[in-house]
């Protein structure tokens, strides 16, 4: 997606050969016009993949997806994180590692808003190692849904987490696949054409 | 506003006389076109007042918060909540005592993306006792910003968090006032005709 890119370059800031600030317009501050483009092609993407619920995970992944939420005319519902893992029974949970942050998160859903009638798009902000996308995952097989695949806005196509993911047959549509971060400078891996 | 009283009459869920859950289609499942609807209601109620940011907290303050900076072309930057109070350079923080959680966080916003120079409208989900609206009021005091007001979807008009910052000179549109929730059932304050 041409405008995202631009503005990964423009406004994203390389902070090491594996770290991509992008507080400027996603993680923090947020442009709302590119949220709705990002939700407009996510949509288009999976117009016909039978959609009944968006799934994302607290804070960065609730813009894109309430925009692709709005587009598709479905709901979404985000997974919040806690620090320990505690068994609650009207909740789906899954514990996430984070690499960069070195610590452990639980993540969850209300069982009342994920059921076995429910096909599931996952959008987040970035895929990188995958591991927030493994423990989504584990919450969909828990409800019993169907996961029709990813919507990522950025990911990091030099880390394994997409490929691991593609290998098992998952569908993932990446805005901006990142090759590399080399040298401060943002390479993108070539966009197959549509 | 009317679509908004009526989704918290038939999806709200009174759990005692001062909580009211919303996790139907605002802090759990997000209605996409409902908060579309809020984001106008917002923009109209403040179209003249020159607002140039739009600040809230993560995480249910971010979906009415970025409809709203859609409609009024403007970005939208959400707080950060953390448990402990870290003092770091480029960070404007505030701590923000949570009643019902029993807990302190601490909130921040990067120096990067507030200034002076704005005008800052703050959206935010709940308004209750105004300990959150107060720590988001000192962020906006702390970069020397003009706060134009808030704009609330749900207040708990019988907590006394509105009505203080009212004395106070505070400009507040809230979309939901309630009156009570005094035997499980959603009593709103009558609207001021407009």
């Amino acid at each position: 997606m041409e405008t995202l890119k631009n503005k990964i370059t423009q406004e994203g800031k390389v902070l090491s050969d594996t770290v991509l600030k992008v507080d400027a317009f996603l993680n923090h501050q947020i442009d709302a016009e590119l949220m709705l483009e990002i939700g407009e092609e996510f949509a288009k993407r999976f117009k016909d993949a039978g959609i009944t619920k968006i799934l994302t995970l607290e804070s960065s992944g609730i813009a894109p997806s309430v925009m692709t939420a709005l587009k598709m005319g479905v709901p979404t519902v985000f997974a919040r994180k806690r620090k320990s893992l505690t068994l609650i029974d009207h909740l789906y949970s899954a514990e996430v590692r984070s690499y960069t942050k070195q610590e452990t998160n639980e993540i969850s859903i209300s069982k009342e808003y994920i059921s076995s009638n429910d096909t599931v798009l996952v959008i987040d902000d970035f895929l990188a190692n995958g591991q927030a996308a493994l423990g989504l995952m584990d919450i969909v097989s828990q409800a019993g849904a169907t996961l029709a695949g990813f919507g990522i806005v950025i990911e990091k196509g030099f880390q394994e987490g997409g490929d691991e993911l593609r290998k098992r047959g998952i569908r993932i549509e990446s805005l901006a696949n990142i090759a590399s971060l080399t040298d401060g400078e943002v390479m993108f891996k070539e966009e197959v054409a549509r």
